[in-house]
């Protein structure tokens, strides 16, 4: 293997960490240059190197020599970020952090977990499904532990479990100049000191590189059922559930498909559901008796918010197939369309609004001519657009752009923020002084703070000058 | 009113904020110049001048002023701390937030309220509640919203419905240079930026100056009940509580209580209980059915971890005398006592190792000869050790200190915190570098870059060289 590329030479990198831990050829660059969301509009930033750690060590070895250099460090997940949260726009070193994979301790008697950051969600939920242990939050994707952490990833099952910052208790953090510390502890709680573990979470990768989590876990419920609701309108499904939450029954899911959602899973799917705004439910809880009363109450609430409403329990096999359509949900509608590109808007407002902004963003894809869909996580106020157009027609793309922005706009004037769940990166920098206006400044100032000549993922969540 | 004391005429202040809402005279400085446990511990520290603001204006008028003419801003709740948390060690103004006490908006269908930070925790539970809402946090002492987000409080409910950063979804804050910034927003998720909403909640008022907060609330539970268990010693009931959480139970309130309390309450409050290691338990739930099969599950859990356990439920009315007995437990004690001071200790474990701390602390407080009542939350692994001595007798002080230590350090090797919802204050400033290590510099970072000239509630958390 060449350990040169440019007018850098990595010799040092595979000195260090081992010549089949350092990747210079092209297939690997350009796998580590675009995550899910910038791809699907068709842009990438390549790294100069790829680096494969598989202790802390290694990455403060790197990171120290990085700084040293002055060249820049990246870390990588699974590259299932949404808005190019992970990528290297300056180039540098992406550190994969794939091999950090391991569970490095389960501590079943106290719903907990220390993990490394590079093990998948899917892969730790199968191991500690034995514990009877789950973690709940579920984007969908197959992301790393560490990815979610570093962009506190949340969406299906957040209404009722929380999102990832809520099932992080402590972080090992490889600061810019390569010191380690180490935040939090075991305890479930804690008065001690500034929150550290819940600024890295979030922090996307920008503060520090995340070399080890611990995390506490959720008691695999003992009794799940699953249902469907088929409204009068989406106005009344949204109603439905802030009505159930009202009522304290918060669903374990309560996923929200406008009709042409169901239009396409009809022809894509063959699913042969009635054609109307539906909302997939799950609950979920330790007893037989608690999760039909819930589904009791459920009724009850659906029943009264609109009467026109059908509401079906599904089978657990029913249950599984649907979530799994959910799942899929994105591909399959980007299958559908002749469009090449999507952008995939994630704003989330308080569940008394969520109807207004399904409302309002129906009216801004109409006025910008654009061919969009509505999903979303209705219990938590998270609503997906999916807008499909072709990013190399500039005046199409700048529609979509600009719906994106009237759209963020709506969000923000209902209270609400830009990103849910997935993240600033680079595709929503331009957000960030509406939503935040001077608390942008405290940003850029922690971030000087911790990494001063800006070498960890640069160019994310805030622009500073350098 | 004079408006001189000293060397510095505070005519700008009655001024900016009127005659009436500053307080120079001997009984209002001694009032803001200690905290609940400090007093027990016979220390104080006077402020110069006591201002109470109005409007975030008018914290904005004195926190520059203040800035301009180098003197310390100290925000003051209910003075119900426990560490010296927002004791004026430097003298200079206290900012009591009494009268910015106003709920600003409720938002029932979204279970959300926006309140002043001055408004008194049970004020704000009277006035909710008629929207079937509650904020569940309860430290027993009747503290203000504004000391409870600066402290990160928590309390019996904290097991089950969590501390009071989760439910903090944004704030105002007035920095130390007058700028003000607002965090976060009304959506209950995000990713929008650096986590500042919980970077600002438990910073004891050291980064900024809170002025307003947007919380979520739970709704109320539609059936509680309480019930008593006694067990063959204190690691039994520890058993039994980790096994409850294991098995999917989470009670409302697991409060423990050692032999040694229950015969204080038998003395002081002729409870008449047996005396044996006791647990006072809550559960709740949006119905009878699903809270009568939490019963029966924790019942099962109960006798199968100690087969000569007894377990009672209590009527509503006994219920409420339990709590409140529960509540008032630390007065109680105190009074049972010769010794004229108390300090409690608040450290918190993982659940598996709470049963090692409950009986390190036996083998320690039994080491140096102190008197000493193990009581704590028991379904997060809060354990509270109320130590009783005379701080003017320097030996036996020092032995308290001691006996601090070592419980500390032992809380720290079974991978907990020193304090689970005190926070650190003054008191536990000394543990900061043996819990976080290097950790601390990055909290020295922030504090600098946030309030370089150290003007907000100086000498917490962490000390800085000036």
């Amino acid at each position: 293997m060449s350990t040169e590329t440019g007018a850098q030479d990595w010799r040092w990198l595979s000195d260090a960490l081992g010549d089949d831990a350092v990747a210079l050829d092209e297939h690997s660059l350009a796998q580590h240059g675009k995550d899910e969301g910038f791809a699907r509009q068709g842009r990438k930033f390549l790294p100069e190197v790829v680096a494969f750690p598989q202790t802390t060590d290694e990455v403060v070895t790197v990171v120290r020599e990085a700084a040293r250099r002055g060249l820049r460090v990246t870390a990588w997940g699974a590259g299932t970020s949404m808005e190019g949260n992970g990528l290297p726009t300056r180039g540098g070193i992406v550190l994969d952090m794939s091999r950090m994979n391991r569970i490095v301790s389960v501590h079943p008697e106290d719903l907990q977990v220390v993990v490394e950051p590079g093990i998948l969600r899917p892969d730790l939920n199968e191991q500690v499904a034995r514990h009877g242990l789950f973690f709940p939050p579920d984007p969908g994707a197959p992301a790393t532990i560490g990815g979610m952490v570093s962009n506190n990833a949340s969406g299906t099952k957040s209404a009722k479990y929380g999102v990832t910052r809520d099932y992080v208790l402590g972080l090992e953090v490889v600061l810019a100049d390569g010191i380690v510390i180490r935040t939090g502890s075991r305890a479930i709680k804690s008065a001690s000191g500034y929150n550290l573990t819940g600024l890295f979470v979030g922090a996307e990768g920008t503060l520090g590189v995340i070399t080890r989590i611990t995390m506490r876990l959720a008691p695999l419920p003992a009794v799940v059922h699953g249902a469907l609701g088929r409204f009068s309108s989406l106005d009344h499904a949204a109603k439905a559930v802030a009505g159930m939450i009202g009522a304290g029954v918060t669903p374990a899911m309560s996923e929200l498909l406008d009709e042409q959602v169901i239009r396409v899973l009809n022809a894509e799917q063959e699913t042969g559901w009635p054609e109307r705004a539906t909302l997939l439910l799950e609950f979920d809880g330790s007893s037989t008796a608690a999760v039909e009363d819930e589904l009791e109450l459920a009724r009850a609430v659906i029943a009264d918010v609109d009467p026109g409403a059908e509401f079906v329990t599904s089978s657990p096999d029913e249950h599984r197939r649907v979530t799994a359509l959910r799942h899929g949900l994105g591909p399959t509608i980007f299958r559908s369309s002749s469009k090449p590109h999507i952008k995939v808007l994630d704003s989330t407002v308080p569940i008394s609004r969520y109807v207004d902004l399904v409302r309002a963003t129906r009216t801004i894809l109409g006025a910008h001519g654009l061919e969009g869909f509505q999903l979303g996580h209705a219990g938590d106020g998270n609503l997906h657009v999916l807008i499909l157009a072709d990013a190399k027609d500039p005046e199409e793309w700048a529609r979509v752009e600009l719906a994106e922005d009237d759209i963020v706009e709506k969000a923000l004037e209902f209270e609400g923020t830009t990103t849910g769940e997935h993240g600033v990166g680079l595709g929503r920098k331009r957000f960030m002084e509406a939503e935040h206006g001077r608390a942008t400044d405290v940003m850029r100032a922690i971030k000087l703070a911790l990494d001063p000549e800006q070498l960890l993922n640069p160019d994310k969540i805030v622009d500073i000058e350098l």
